[in-house]
């Protein structure tokens, strides 16, 4: 961390400063430039606030060098971390297409679709039972009815599932649930992240509408510095000032966070855009941009979806699009 | 809500969809213009999901023309709410000064600041016990020791408290506190609003980081929609492009708030800005903008403090900001 | 367009709104609802300005319902428009790679990059002659001398050139440059889209940093509507909150653009991440989003370049990238 | 300027670069860390570009310490810029009021609304010529036409004008405007800022949409460094995700620019909002946060206006906010 003084400190402020820092343990390294001078502090940084330093009188500014992410960092962990789950792999040379509808509306709705989109080669089935909805009159799910019947769809196919938590009093009710989602909204909803470091089943952790990729990591931090360290992270679109689609996909985000974590990252091309239509060339884009894997929204039929019909392909067109997945992944070099 | 319809729309379709609405209750008016088709629903069209229709396929796009709030919407409660605490009143010609530190750290500490920011001219006392922080290795607050002893420091001084919750399971830790904070990560935590709408103590909603004026107006509804109608609306700075400001203040936000809601509207200038010199500005601005209060960070030693030192105001600024807050309050014709 | 009208709106305003929109040739729908009364416009409206009714009384707010672009839009011209230059095709099933530094700085340098990037497989040569640079005292390009050494390059090596221009006088200056770039900051300089509407040259069309896709289909329409018809479209990133990256590459305009113009969609992956590392991902992305080609910058020294080095790859890096680029533009059933 | 060296850099490049720098007159500070090695540059860095270390083998990142704006840099300048108009003050303790339409339509619009404006307070009159128009099929002003009836309200009433231009071609047809603004789009049109770095007339430079405040100012730095130094800085809001208003109207920006800068700073509340209701506020706003001025749409009839008709205030909306405006800037200890 270093702190850039303003002109001409005071030397009495300067040695107390200095001192400060000694009694926590942090040596410090003086350079008097022409126009700043700077204080380097040596040690490790990452518990110290930056923000502690901005009221000093003779600092201008903070500037970060370390990452404040470590269990989370690839320079802790140089190999990719791969999640099992009961023989399916995700991460590393794996591929794996998680897919269902945005609600689970009834037992006939969500047993078709598991069965379809098995068919076509998803891996995983997802499928919403609790809800997180703009408005307080919207439908906000089947709640924990949702859970049953997608385990009911998970016992006819196999498929292991995949849903949302939006209550740390609800994780009991999580039990047999293959893999937790937290949503955009809940990615940090500290408390609810705290409660998933317990356990240690895989979490799909979606990053915010408006969080960094820095504070994505943090998110997943929180997860992993509670003990659990089978985090998936899942790129889902930022908000943006265009309006043409629902959020704007952060195709970027894709190699960037390979590149300073080993959690495996998939990407959900149905929330990200809001358009159905739109869906396989995102697919496409985030195959080819190195991701681990894709959650995509599947309903039989979307024109009478109870949520987000809009960007749900409907059976036949998420068979067309898994048949080119499987194309890309192949080409790729990787497994499906 | 209006569908546009695709050039040529198919007739039976058209019929199978104005049939489809008729069931739901609706009656519908149709118009021919030269480019497109346009279908008007009418009647209480609130719980219509507008993406329930993008994938029908003769619908081009959906136009909502209600707004989605009803209990927070000024048309329906044309009369600006006040909120009453014991005597203190909140929201129309009232201003209310809530002060105190980012962060509770000891009982002398609040104690001392509650005192100082009293004599100053501050209606209301905060402090956070509960600390939402991007890192799990920051300090994250002193949690039910902070709360006691806030109460504390409000038995030495008689001021009001308020301060954040994270957890819906601490609601009953909450009861002696006067308003309940719900934080700007949080805003959206639908399941924490719902719990909140049952009780029917003050909140504090402070506006997420990227959500629109609407979606704070919807997380205000869920409040409201659930029994509990003191909610007090908190712009407190939007993420955008700029860097040099740890958020943007959306001045616009408070007199469009004032126009289309009834509810009171407080600003945060501390963490709108980031930077303790613009808090004096961005206050004056407030006041002028039309907000019904503020709530501004104070601590005895920024310098030293364990969070959100850089945004905060030793003693002696807030004095001096509180007399000029007096003399604009007054030059408004509201009532300190 | 609609006309959303306040409740039971006056009369004699609306007979006189109706009788304004008669005179101007417009005839008109009144559908009255619960809540709202709707006046829709019939008629080709996209030259009303829809701010023109905002101050009207009885007018609560306005929805366009067409585009408002015409000439580039696919609906008026299903085909895609095919730019061709000299026996190189851009757009359809034709991908192009334009490759070369962000400055032009020698011409020792821009012959060797030009016979290296040709060598790899590029198709044209960019370089940068005027330099749009943030700050007065940085590198502001060779300027003339800029152009007169990439048409060396294009002497020595028969690749078109691509470069930009900054200022509406030097368009005879630009008279042998193959294609004239528009960059993201002149997205929105008119006066410079009317006079490149006057000549026929391929224009590549840079989307600016916080436009929108309707804004960026406007300015390629300001230069069709000045007689050219040879637009590329390009788009570079926006700009977002994150600063991981320079800017936020937008993947789903590419699917979006193709879908509502039938102009040529390129990408720049360099100036979109700002990072050379993440160009590869950012490239295969693309080609697999849709994408008609890729602009992207290569230095023979990035560590030594006058600007932007730190997004240029090496002709190694570069030779690299463009065998796995005809690979991918192969399994896509492109031709390179 | 810093650079973060990565973990145990190869010493031979690093006393390559090392040399490289002594060899460009800078001397060097290097500081090895427990995790991170620094080289802290010492010198005049502001010519230096820190993208061109960025692809050195042992840079991992460069932190600048400097402000890359010298001329509008209030450490180089404490005293405010004031600019003088044939008596009129704008800066330091002179508020001023600049109003007018948004197009200039007919002689007897803006004669009548000049008269108006004047009797209101105003102190100078603006009015577009030449408009930036996102489509090429809306009106583009009267140009030529109208800066002569510009001219003859002028002479009517005194009132000295301020004017948008597109194109350096016309500095000559600017010859009699007293100000010339640059529009937002325009910010970084670089050719056009040298061109008017070279005339002595004010400038009005606007912040583009989706420009951060150092680029603001290093455009401003563009005119400066040309040799004119009478620039006024406009904020006219920024571009975010919220919908509601046009844009989101940066209020910090008028303290922080205060602050780093000498330049005066005034407030389009008419094109940060896009709705009239709330130029008020804004107008308030601006003046309590130390704004310098504003600059006010207003149209003598709104609901006809060849552009932006949503955004103008009429005559006697004007006249009732100056009213207000007079009372406020003598509340703030300024002149009006």
């Amino acid at each position: 961390m270093i702190l850039v003084l303003k002109q001409n400190p005071d030397k009495e402020k300067l040695q107390s400063l200095i001192a400060l820092l000694a009694e926590q343990g942090f040596s410090t390294n003086l350079s008097e430039g022409t126009e700043h001078t700077i204080l380097g502090i040596i040690g490790d940084t990452s518990k110290i606030d930056p923000d502690s330093f901005s009221n000093n009188e003779i600092v201008e500014s903070v500037k970060r060098i370390s990452e404040p992410y470590k269990m989370a960092n690839r320079k802790m962990h140089p190999m990719d971390t791969v999640i099992n789950l009961n023989g399916i792999n995700i991460g590393e040379g794996f591929f794996s297409v998680i897919a269902g509808p945005c609600s689970v509306e009834s037992e006939e709705q969500i047993v078709e679709i598991a069965k379809s989109v098995k068919k076509s080669g998803a891996k995983l089935l997802r499928g919403g039972a609790f809800k997180p909805r703009t408005s307080p009159y919207s439908f906000q799910g089947l709640q924990a009815d949702g859970i049953k019947l997608l385990l009911e769809a998970k016992k006819e196919t196999g498929l292991p599932i995949v849903t949302e938590i939006m209550n740390l009093n609800h994780i009991d009710m999580f039990a047999d649930v293959d893999i937790i989602q937290v949503g955009a909204r809940n990615m940090q909803n500290f408390d609810l992240l705290k409660e998933l470091g317990k356990c240690s089943k895989p979490i799909l952790l979606k990053r915010g509408l408006a969080n960094t990729i820095e504070e994505f990591l943090m998110s997943a931090e929180y997860i992993m510095a509670g003990g659990n360290k089978n985090v998936i992270l899942c790129e889902r679109g930022i908000r943006t000032f265009e309006t043409m689609t629902r959020n704007t996909l952060d195709i970027s985000a894709i190699p960037l966070l390979k590149k300073i974590s080993h959690l495996p990252v998939i990407v959900d091309p149905s929330h990200a855009s809001g358009i159905s239509s739109l869906v396989p060339s995102l697919s496409k884009a985030s195959i080819a941009a190195g991701a681990d894997g894709l959650i995509i929204e599947v309903h039989n039929n979307p024109a009478k979806a109870l949520s987000d019909g809009a960007q749900s392909l409907n059976p036949a067109q998420f068979d067309v699009l898994m048949a080119d997945i499987k194309r890309r992944v192949e080409f790729e070099g990787k497994t499906l």
